[in-house]
C-alpha cells in the first residue's frame, strides 16, 4: 500500500485508449460529475480497475489516495469487509423480488430511532428521486407550488434544478423561485413576493457546489427559514445527500443545530451501495402515502444490509468524529505547507468535507495545476469540487498526502510566484 | 423445491406482524407497485425472506412459484449463478468510485453492437432516469416542446407522467400532449394541434398498463408515428423498461418491426442489479453530451458485469424463444382449465409477459378471488398486473402452476357461477 512516491509521475496510457474506445459509444466518453472536462484532461486518469480501503488504482495500475471517495458514497472504506459481507450475504438470499424483504422494516425503525426530526423513512436509488418528490411533498401538503431554491445550490439533474440549461423548459421551473444563497433580505424578498403560493423551502446543509469554496451560514439563516416555514405552514427539506453520515448520524441539521421538516438522504448511507432515503416528519407521512413513488429496485435488499453494517462502523468507530478530524489534520497541513511556500490558500468545509483553492485567483489555474501535479503522484484532489475524507483514511495517509502535495505547492509556485 | 401442494393453504402471520411493524416507520408500509392495496390485502404475502430459480419464499416459510418476477428485472432466475458470480468477482474488485471501470466501455460496445438502433448508450440507475431524459433530448434536438404520451401509459412516476395526480402541477404537464393509445386519428389530431412545438412522441413496445388487458397495436400505428416523426424531424422514443430482454435482445421494437430513435431499457438488464440504460441513433449524441446527466451510483461496475452475465444467459440459452414458449403454454394451460370449468378467460400479452384476466367482468373480483387462491397454495399471480415468466420457469413448474390454478378455478365457479 505504501508505493506512493513524489518522485514517480503517473502516465495515462491505458486509461486514454479506454476513454478513446468510450467516446464513441457514450456520450461525452464518460459524462455527468465524473467528466473528464471537470477535471483536469491528460492530467488525471480515465477509469479506474480496483479500489480498496482510502485507495483506488487506475487501469494503469497508478495507486492513489483518494479525497473523493467516488464524490461521497465511499465513507468506511472502498470494499470494507464488513460491509461487503453483510451485502453479499444478503444478496445470497434476496435482491429485489416482489416485495421487500425484512430489512426494509429494520433498517427504517434504526433510521427513525437514529434521525431526530423522523417519524417515518422512504427508500429509493437517487438522491433526486427523495429531493424532486419532497417538493411534490411539499406541495401536496400545503396545497400551493412555490418552492424557494438558493441560486446555483445542487440538488440533482432533474430539470427543475440541474445547474445547466439544456434540456430544460421555462414551465419545469414555473413554481421554483431562487434566492441568493445566506440572503435573508432576498430569501424574504423572494418570500413575500410569492407568499400567497409557497410550499416551501429546500436547502443544503452548507454551501459546497462546485467552482466554489465550501461556506457556513449566518447564525439567523436556518432561524428565519424554519420560522417562515412554520408562520406559513410551509415545509422545510433539507437535502443532505451529499453531506449524509459524515457531519451527524441524525441528519446534518443536527450539526448546525436546526429542524427542518424532511431530509433528503443518499451517497454515504450504504458506502456505495446504491441507496437514497427521505426522513421525514408525521406531519408528511399522509401526504407521502398519497404521492405515488416507486422504481424498480428501490426494495433491494443488499443496499440496505450495506447501510446497517455502514451504521454501525461509523457508530463503533465513533467515524464522524474520526472524519473531522483526520480532514482538519489534512487542511492545516496544506495550510502550513503552502505557507511555507509563500502561497496562499483557503481551506473550506467541515473536516469530513474539506476543500482548498488559492486564495489570490479565481480562475482556478493554480487550482487546476495543484490539483494535476498531485494526482499525477498518486493524491487524488479534484480541482473544483469539494473533497471527502473516510474512516479508512490514515494519519499515515496525510503524510504521504502531505509529502506530494509539498512538491505540487512547489510547482505551483515556480510557475506563479504567489 | 417440489413442495407446493393445492391442499395446504398458506397463512400469513409473520408477514403480518412485519407489516404492522412496517406502517409505523414508512407511509404505507409498503409504497409504490409493491403496495398491499395492489394486490388482495389478506390473501397474499407482505415481505419475501428468500428467492432462488423461479421461486421465492416469504417470511412465513410459505413457497411460491413466481410469476412477477420482482415486476420485471428477474429474467435468467432469481440468485443465478452465472449474474451472481459475475457482480460478486467485480464486486471485490471495484463498486463505485470517482471514475468508472472497464466495464463501462465494454458494456456500452456491447449493447450498441447488440441494438440495431443504437449508436450510442448511456447509463443510469431508474427506468424513469431514461424515460425523462429522452424527453429533454428530445427537447433540446428539435429546440420545440411538445411531447405526445399515450393515456394512461405507464412512464414512471415523475410529475409529467405519474398515474395519480397528487404532487403535480398543471406546469409539470404543461408540455405533455396525451393521445388515445393506438388510436390514430386522435393521434393525429394532437399532432396537428402541436405540430409547431412537436419534439416527439414517447410509446411502449405494447399496452400493459395495470388494469388492462395486454393490447397490441395496429399495423400502422408505429409506421404512422414514425413517419410523423420523420416528417417533422421529431424524436421517436420506445420506453422499453417493462420488456427489455424480453421479447428481443436489439429492444422490443424490433419484434413489434420499427425504429425508435432511443430505447429506454431497465428492469431485466442486469436480472435485478440497479442498472437502466438508454440506447439511441448517433443524430442525439450531441443533445445527450449537453443535457446534463448524472447520478451517484451510475457508473457502478458490479451492475455492468450482471448486465454481462444476463446477455450471456440469455443468448446461449435461447432465452427470449423460451420464455415466449413456457408463457404461451401457460396461457394456453390456464384457457383449457377455465374451459373445463365452465368459464371464460382472456389471456394476452407476448409469452414472456403473459396475463389473464375473466372475460365477463370489468371488476376483477374473479382474478383477485383466483388469484387470492392460487396464491395462498403457492402460485403468485397479480390480479391486476401483467405478468413476467423467466428462463428459470420449467415446464414442471407449469404443470404445477395449471394444477393449483384448477382448484383456483373451481373456487371461482362456486362462488360466480360463471
Amino acid at each position: 500500500m505504501g508505493t506512493l512516491s513524489k518522485d514517480k509521475i503517473y502516465s495515462f496510457e491505458k486509461s486514454t485508449k479506454l476513454f478513446e474506445r468510450a467516446t464513441k459509444v457514450i456520450p461525452g466518453g464518460i459524462y455527468g460529475h465524473q467528466s473528464p472536462v471537470l477535471c483536469v484532461p491528460g492530467s488525471f486518469p480515465y477509469f479506474i480497475e480496483k479500489a480498496e480501503g482510502s485507495r483506488f488504482w487506475d487501469v494503469d495500475g497508478n495507486e492513489y489516495i483518494d479525497y473523493m471517495c467516488a464524490y461521497g458514497p465511499m465513507v468506511v472504506g472502498y470494499n470494507n469487509p464488513r460491509v461487503e459481507q453483510a451485502a453479499r450475504k444478503q444478496q445470497e438470499i434476496l435482491n429485489v423480488s416482489n416485495l421487500p424483504g425484512p430489512l426494509w422494516v429494520e433498517l427504517a425503525e434504526r433510521l427513525v430511532k437514529q434521525i431526530p426530526i423522523a417519524d417515518w423513512v422512504a427508500f429509493a436509488k437517487n438522491g433526486s428521486d427523495i429531493t424532486t418528490w419532497s417538493l411534490q411533498l411539499a406541495r401536496e401538503y400545503t396545497k400551493k407550488k412555490k418552492v424557494l431554491v438558493a441560486k446555483s445550490t445542487y440538488h440533482g439533474t432533474h430539470a427543475w434544478c440541474t445547474p445547466l440549461p439544456p434540456g430544460v423548459t421555462p414551465e419545469d421551473r414555473a413554481n421554483i423561485v431562487f434566492f441568493q444563497w445566506n440572503d435573508l433580505d432576498d430569501f424574504m424578498k423572494k418570500y413575500e413576493a410569492n407568499k400567497n403560493d409557497f410550499a416551501g423551502v429546500i436547502v443544503t446543509p452548507f454551501r459546497h457546489e462546485a467552482f466554489e469554496n465550501s461556506a457556513m451560514p449566518g447564525p439567523e439563516y436556518y432561524k428565519t427559514i424554519r420560522k417562515v416555514c412554520d408562520d406559513s405552514n410551509a415545509i422545510m427539506i433539507m437535502d443532505d445527500v451529499r453531506c449524509s453520515l459524515r457531519l451527524n448520524l441524525g441528519g446534518s441539521n443536527e450539526y448546525f443545530g436546526f429542524k427542518p421538516d424532511m431530509i433528503c438522504m443518499s451517497k454515504a448511507v450504504a458506502n456505495g451501495h446504491p441507496l437514497s432515503v427521505g426522513a421525514a416528519s408525521a406531519k408528511l407521512k399522509g401526504v407521502a402515502s398519497a404521492v405515488y413513488f416507486t422504481g424498480t429496485y428501490w426494495s433491494a435488499s443488499p443496499p440496505m444490509a450495506a447501510a446497517m453494517a455502514t451504521l454501525d462502523e461509523l457508530e463503533e468507530k465513533d467515524g464522524v468524529a474520526y472524519m473531522d478530524r483526520i480532514g482538519k489534520m489534512l487542511m492545516d497541513g496544506l495550510q502550513k505547507l503552502a505557507a511555507n511556500h509563500g502561497l496562499q490558500v483557503t481551506t473550506s468545509g467541515p473536516g469530513a468535507i474539506p476543500y482548498m483553492t488559492f486564495a489570490n485567483e479565481k480562475d482556478f489555474r493554480r487550482m487546476q495545476l495543484f490539483s494535476a501535479e498531485a494526482t499525477k503522484r498518486g493524491v487524488f484532489f479534484h480541482p473544483h469540487h469539494n473533497w471527502f475524507v473516510s474512516t479508512a483514511h490514515t494519519e499515515d495517509d496525510i503524510k504521504q498526502t502531505l509529502e506530494i502535495s509539498d512538491v505540487a505547492f512547489e510547482i505551483v509556485k515556480k510557475k506563479f510566484g504567489s
